[in-house]
């Protein structure tokens, strides 16, 4: 089904919405409404049972205002920033990347705004609204800015990643996961971007709700444990060569994506192979689905390697839905930088090494009575020296000038002596790298509703998976009598004591309830009929084969269970 | 446990702890850690069993950014305001209401800025800090504001309450709930507010979250369908009338508190009896809660009776977790206000109602050659005039003077006759009230931690509800040998591909890991020895009662699932 369509049922229906819309609208917000919510939720549930239960990562919360020290120190402050230009006759502003491919179809991301200004001024490009002069083009930070507390101006800003709130605390978690390296942490929540003038509806949000991992490994060792239980699947990889060989995309299985060096690493191949099976189990087909590597232009400033999952959309073409990237130590060493805290990890070396050094040591007899009181503390200032800069003093002038405090000391070769010496090293302290997948929920909601609308004999039909769906099931009586009216009731009372989101649909005929029950993605109705009162059985259809089987109504808990979470298979009712 | 050991405990294991530590932190900002945001999450699950599945509410997600004009209409651009005042020596900012509390005892919250200006100086109240003078008071807003888009310099705020998200898409929720009233809308999601200086830790946020219910209820009708299944429930109450006249807080059943008329509809009490249950399953003893009634003069201006439940702390006395109130028609008749559309809606009577009207009737005769092509309109004209006015006129001075788009017209008692007739009314169209229970996520985790953590012969042990426990079991190894790690390993990992969050600790003694495991509040540690090598059974502990059984391996997943979701006893274990 198309964009338009899809939002249209979604607004219809209780999916999507934008915001504020009896106050005229606001773009780039939208509303999930009763269902949308509920299936965004459950995309979230989903996602945390991959990383959190199944990956074994640990989820934590972080604010989404930010001091403005934080920001300086990832680089938002100074370089999360959109070219903008703005029209001298009617004064609107336009991204000067986006009016630029749109006048010449060039991809010019990535590029300074000199060049920008002197691309708009050499293609004549006007004013897209009113054929207006542009100025030239300048910086815009992407953040929404505000100021915390009453009295000290400090200025905030809304966050721009979930990323840099894990990064912040990161010697808390390293303590919390024992100074072992690798571990996972991952954060879902809002994320925020004050885009310039958003047009795009769902794609383009100015609030928007990621689900990011960051995993912290030694850079030494970029291998994944279970990397054996995915080298087989098969991803459709858009590798950086491909495009600018203007190829097409390639099936590669994961292991041939490795050992070939199209990504990097085994750990972002890895993450690639979850990334795809999360897709295909929110019942986005294969064939929608692309594995693009970033051109070495649009690369993040922060990244060694990095790859979109896309998806293809009638409205927008692919959009990114998925980002995956190897961050390296850009994060934790700019943070370290920036707050002086060592956010470094002692990784111990597997056997010990013995490394041979020199020592220089004072000749106790003649220190003390050279210089008295002073001399312990000369004597800890040696232990801080390398003796390199001593050896090499002597060579010169025969004696090595210290100055302490204010004092000078004059230690000539007489005072010292060098030997060598056997040290045992346990290990040393490095930057772990970072490799991030990057979840865009908003645009996964988006591209499950739009791929999982179909319109069949004139009806629309959501196949959203059984797991995903808003609401588990519908009980309708046959007719709308009395004792059918109060046998379903109970039935849907029985089923939501179980946790399951059971609806009563009374109104209208049973094939209008059937189509608003499709239409919905619900994937089960119950029936309940005549036959029901006399042997306590009822009919249950499933939404995408529309057959039926009759089930007795005290199974009914355990057996829908099963089949939301898919332990059972519908077509296996029957033989259960 | 005392407020100062819980946080530090919470800070080490992984609880929570301040957010921007390595930037020397933000006041009023905190970070949930691995086990607390797991805590946290599971706390908002709960509560959307309580709401969404049990209640049959529906919930929505709108944005955290709000226009100024929503805002406007709700009243918090006006009236979300803390009287402020400064130190004219060292310049610090006080909330003026807080530094007359602590220096009189006084509570002076709700009074005017004049009246508080007054009382500093009457009192001569000097700065907490330096002992300088004081200025004047003055209103200060909490909302965090900030710009939206490049251009048009929209002002923005985070919102304050996430409850404005669900009013103004009232119409499109009405018309998902098919027109009828009574319904109710959740939303869990952040809020803000720009405290000037917070120094309660966990008690005063600046960013915080939420979970509202906003239920729409004829105003006619505020009884409860299930009030009878809770009326018996007994509820300690501190009423209005109490805490004027410095009485103690009262037992009352449910049924009670409504016929005695002390709160004030059946609907506002099962809310009461929903957040008292939900506190017990919590794990917060009954001792330290209450249902405080909000005084006249701290009712908000939306309100016509509120409730707060609220938690005994050491540190900060009763602090206020949930709050309960009835919003009445104000916020929806705001909002249409506002935005001009109508936020009414229509209620069918049971039975149609025939009323008798006077109409006014033409004398089409005279009325054609006298006003000619007029005519027409002045017959429209008439059927929206009362008759009423019309008689009056006639018998003030025999004439009925009607303007038309300029022109006048004379209407003369001969032009026109009157008539009695009956009308069918189906309906009328109301503004729905609203009844709101607002639940502080935040403050009910802190309680949560508060009150489960006990200090038992030198160990701490927190006593959390297992459903709520964020690692679910911990699997040791009895000594670290291979075969036994191995069995371990497996048992761990088939629990958690049930979903259960399932830990390993091979890290100490036995005896230390306990302590660690009852530290974070694991309800249940599986230990495998050297039995389980030869008969595949292991032994599982209770934290809390610390009894042991023994069961085997097949079975432990759905054992733990049972008892994890409490419906299993572990007592009953061994029985089965």
């Amino acid at each position: 089904m198309k964009n338009e369509d899809v939002m249209n049922i979604a607004k219809k229906r209780g999916f999507l919405w934008s915001s504020f819309e009896i106050y005229s609208g606001v773009a780039g917000f939208f509303d999930y409404g009763p269902l949308g919510s509920i299936l965004k939720n459950k995309i979230m549930d989903k996602w945390r049972n991959y990383y959190i239960v199944g990956e074994g990562f640990y989820e934590i919360e972080s604010p989404t205002i930010m001091p403005e020290e934080a920001l300086k120190a990832s680089g938002h402050v100074d370089h999360f920033n959109d070219p903008m230009t703005e029209c001298k006759e009617c004064l609107e502003v336009f991204r000067a990347d986006h009016i630029i491919k749109e006048a010449t179809g060039e991809e010019v991301e990535g590029l300074e705004n000199q060049e920008l200004t002197e691309i708009l001024s050499r293609e004549q490009i006007l004013c897209p609204r009113c054929g207006g002069h542009l100025t030239h083009v300048w910086s815009y930070n992407l953040m929404f800015q505000t100021l915390i507390g009453a009295k000290g101006k400090k200025t905030g800003y809304m966050r721009p990643e979930t990323a840099q709130g894990i990064f912040i605390p990161f010697k808390r978690l390293l303590r919390f996961y024992r100074g072992k390296l690798p571990f996972g942490v991952v954060q879902l929540g809002k994320a925020y971007r004050n885009e310039i003038s958003p047009r795009q509806g769902m794609i383009r949000l100015r609030e928007f709700t990621q689900a990011e991992a960051e995993i912290f490994v030694n850079p030494q060792n970029k291998s994944h444990p279970n990397f054996k239980a995915v080298s087989n699947q098969i991803l459709t990889i858009y590798s950086a060569e491909i495009q600018e060989e203007e190829g097409e995309p390639i099936k590669l299985t994961a292991q041939e994506a490795v050992s070939k060096g199209v990504v990097s690493s085994e750990i972002l191949t890895y993450q690639l192979c979850l990334a795809d099976k999360f897709m295909a189990e929110l019942g986005i087909p294969e064939d929608v689905i692309r594995f693009r590597q970033h051109l070495n232009t649009e690369m993040a400033h922060y990244a060694i390697d990095c790859w979109d999952v896309e998806v293809y959309t009638d409205r927008y073409g692919w959009i990114e839905i998925i980002g995956i990237a190897d961050r390296t130590d850009f994060d934790l060493k700019s943070h370290s930088k920036h707050s002086t805290e060592d956010l470094r990890v002692f990784i111990e070396y597997d056997e010990p090494t013995i490394i041979k050094k020199m020592v220089v040591k004072p000749d106790m007899k003649k220190f003390g009575p050279l210089f008295k009181g002073d001399a312990p503390k000369i004597i800890n200032a040696l232990k801080e020296t390398e003796p390199e800069i001593i050896t090499k003093a002597f060579e010169e002038g025969n004696v090595y000038n210290m100055e302490l405090q204010g004092n000078n000391y004059h230690l000539t070769p007489d005072l010292l002596s060098f030997e060598e010496v056997e040290e045992t090293v346990r290990g040393e302290k490095i930057y772990p790298h970072v490799i991030e997948p990057s979840y865009g929920i908003d645009r996964i909601t988006y591209s499950v509703l739009l791929h999982c609308f179909k319109q069949e004999d004139d009806r629309n039909i959501l196949h959203l998976p059984a797991d995903i769906a808003p609401v588990g099931v519908n009980v309708f009586p046959l007719v709308n009598k009395d004792d059918l009216m109060l046998a379903s009731e109970h039935i849907r009372n029985d089923l939501r004591n179980e946790g399951i989101i059971a609806e009563l649909d009374t109104s209208g005929t049973i094939g209008r309830r059937y189509a608003r029950s499709d239409e919905i993605g619900t994937p089960f109705v119950i029936t309940v009929d005549h036959q029901t009162l006399e042997d306590r059985t009822v009919t249950i259809r499933e939404r995408d084969s529309q057959e039926q089987v009759r089930l007795s109504v005290p199974e009914l808990p355990n057996k829908i269970i099963g089949l939301l979470n898919k332990k059972i298979k519908f077509s296996e009712l029957e033989a259960q």
